[in-house]
């Protein structure tokens, strides 16, 4: 388990409010962070009258409207929910995907979900086209080992529609008790056809920071997310991998969406060299403030930064700043979020969350919608985007579905070879299934059952955990010897 | 051509303003009717000071989020905008379908389409489960000709994404100049696999009501929407038929998704017997209005109406009220929507739509969500779901996706019999292609290409235009002949 208590509630904040894609200043000194935090109320003299002179002079359209719904709709209307969708109305006519409004009833799930653990699917996720979309599911978690992967579209949980469902309450469908099941229904790109995908919840295990001594003395830094925690667990891996003589650095930000801004800061600051300038902010007068790393020389090993898509917003500030400083990114492009939230409570206990700056990178450039081109491009294999098959009854020669697909996809990645990938159970496909269970002692009848099903599964889900066969991080390693050398 | 110049503008009203599956009230003598009228205008004398006390209440806390907005988002704010979300945002806020608000720009959209005639794709959509969904392809149309079929969801529109769009823009974007593609992203029930539609835009010819002497003296009157001359038109045909000695009437409202209200009183005020009750509305204060019928002694006919999942709404009405007078109803459960709504307009052009009340059937049941089930079921066979496959390159042997299935169900409904539908194109699949191939002259190739990809999608359009294999109409005269009999 890599569960720690502290840890984990800070998780859920990062998560649940910042939507798992922000960067949000919380706290932290100078400039911008020291004007917005998290827990800042907001009431009537917060506003000038200049901000809402545009709603008075609104104001009697706006009360035809209330007063209209209020004396003529048939159901029943409840006052605070009118208001609450307002206010909801307004942050949606923004066309932000990264502003949000929290009603009450919302908030005060998200703040009660602080005081118990973390139990869930165990994946981030966003918005993206109007759909619940997965950035990356935690290694190990129920999300993964169902075969979960960045960018499916999760459509329905449990026969409820998440259509039209803000992200907070889609993932308040998602999340649920350990033990439950969150029966989904998920698109993936590329792949046609709606999937059934079945994820038993549990207590989600998560570090925020993993290290490793590598081979050759290469040492590995993982980042999953930037939490409270996170730049002084950093902190202590670093300084133990450096006191272990490491010759060379892998940062992987990879499937990393983000979090708290202060936690990237502390990080590249003991990273970007000669003080240089680690990010800039830039708000809606453009005013910029500039964030200086603390690092006086140079550190006297090299280092690579893996990234994918999945690495968003704070990982794409950490991607950009060791870039433009020198060093090397490996993997793909990022996602490309170069804005910065900041919530704040109204006294009801509701929330509203407004993007209310940018940031660019050192030399200047807003990476928004961009993301970060990797110095070296390296794509994950295709067999990267199947899941494992799932069957409710066996599958066998001469079926064809997306049931077939799957397990052909799983067997040429588990390299037994079938003979096509379309979904059609050939014989050559047969042959494969029995070569597979032949190899994992399994009766040899060419069909795939419950039982061969499992045992695919664990397969695949070792394979991809396998650093042998993770060639971006084969790449990053050999493009830090290069420099070794 | 079924053109006429008037109804053509007045189904777009119907299309667009109504959102294809209103009963709305625009006009008419007493009760509700009098008192919710389409143009009729909002001003601050309309609503009481009691009506919009909550929203007095509420007021400091809409100004802060109001003034937040405008004073620390990061990009361009403006007023109308905020305004327009917030009024969007309350009548969202009632999580009702059929409640909606239009604001100034598409208001503006939909009068100007007022004047120019209607061009599109054909077809009356609806909003289910935030997804833009068929409920039935006009006759004759383009979107009929293309294989769309009713609760089709419309994902995309020309790689536009239709999620998170009202009905209103979403139908702004499938719309276009005659002659310009729709290139259309579908997801139909039970079929996985996301399809590729493309539909040439054209001049969409409606007439609401046509009729037909068939054999026996059976007259059949179709009516496929309540516009304003529909009931005047019904009236016309229906005295035809009388003077030609009509032994018994089908009334088909297949496929209709509703309209006027007055428009089908109209209607039913000449058929429902003995001026029995026709329907009643009850308000929010339980307020009931009953409408009754016109008619003093009974038919000397018998009538059957012919439904199916896309009667909607003035269609139930119709159905309803026929039912409940002791005539049978035939086909599929009807759509089930049971409440009546209302436009008025602000000042500024934009409009606002609510739900205003409930309609009830003479015995006083509200069929909302349950629909009306038919006196005599009758489904449509499978192939009814099946779409003419428009492949990309040459569907041949042993190929496997979903232009196979397509082409699968479309060779079984047309009587050349594959082994399978499941999109494997087997041995006897190419055997059927063959056959079919050489029954309309094509050569044998066993291959389907687009030369008989298009053959196939004309020979299934006749088959699901010919009376012939309409099982429903078919039943629906048995029905009736033992009635005459």
């Amino acid at each position: 388990m890599y569960l720690r208590g502290r840890t984990v509630a800070l998780i859920v904040v990062v998560a649940v409010l910042f939507s798992s894609l922000t960067t949000a200043a919380v706290a932290g000194d100078g400039g911008l962070l020291s004007q917005v935090t998290g827990s800042s109320f907001l009431s009537g003299s917060s506003v000038s009258s200049e901000d809402t002179r545009g709603l008075e002079e609104n104001l009697d359209k706006l009360k035809q409207a209330y007063g209209l719904i209020q004396s003529q709709y048939i159901g029943d209307v409840d006052d605070k929910k009118l208001i609450d969708g307002a206010i909801r109305g307004m942050v949606e006519s923004l066309d932000d995907p990264y502003s949000a409004y929290m009603d009450e009833k919302t908030a005060k799930q998200f703040h009660s979900s602080l005081d118990s653990s973390f139990q869930g699917i165990g994946a981030e996720v966003t918005m993206k086209e109007g759909r619940v979309t997965i950035v990356s599911p935690f290694k190990g978690s129920p999300a993964e080992k169902a075969g979960l992967r960045p960018e499916d579209q999760i459509i329905k949980v449990n026969d409820t529609s998440l259509e039209g469902m803000t992200l907070s309450e889609a993932v308040s469908k998602i999340k649920g008790p350990k033990g439950t099941k969150a029966k989904l229904k998920v698109l993936r790109p590329g792949i046609h056809e709606m999937m059934d995908i079945t994820v038993v919840r549990d207590e989600i295990p998560i570090e925020t920071v993993r290290s490793e001594m590598m081979e050759g003395k290469i040492g590995k830094i993982e980042i999953t997310q930037f939490s409270t925690d996170t730049a002084e667990d950093f902190a202590d891996e670093l300084k133990a991998l450096e006191e272990k003589g490491m010759k060379g650095l892998v940062i992987d930000v990879r499937g990393n969406p983000g979090g708290l801004l202060p936690a990237v800061l502390e990080i590249a600051e003991k990273l970007v060299p000669n003080e240089q300038t680690i990010m800039m902010t830039e708000d809606k007068s453009g005013k910029r403030v500039k964030y200086q790393s603390k690092l006086e020389g140079k550190k006297d090993y090299p280092m690579v930064v893996l990234t994918d898509k999945g690495s968003a917003s704070a990982s794409e500030i950490l991607a950009g700043a060791l870039k433009e400083s020198g060093y090397s990114t490996v993997g793909q492009t990022t996602f490309g979020k170069g804005t910065v939230q900041t919530a704040k409570d109204f006294e009801d206990g509701s929330n509203i969350k407004l993007t209310m700056a940018k940031w660019l990178t050192p030399e200047g450039n807003w990476i928004h919608k961009k993301g970060i081109k990797p110095d070296v491009k390296v794509e994950m294999p295709d067999y990267y985007k199947a899941t494992p098959p799932q069957p409710d009854k066996p599958l066998k020669r001469d079926m064809s579905n997306q049931q077939v697909r799957n397990l052909q996809l799983v067997l040429e990645g588990l390299g037994y070879k079938p003979d096509r990938t379309d979904g059609y159970f050939s014989k050559k496909t047969e042959t494969a299934v029995k070569a597979f269970q032949k190899t994992h002692k399994l009766s040899v009848t060419g069909e795939v059952d419950e039982k061969t099903a499992l045992k695919l599964q664990d397969e695949f889900v070792s394979l991809l955990r396998d650093p042998e066969s993770d060639l971006q991080l084969r790449v990053g390693i050999e493009t830090l010897k290069k420099e070794i050398k």
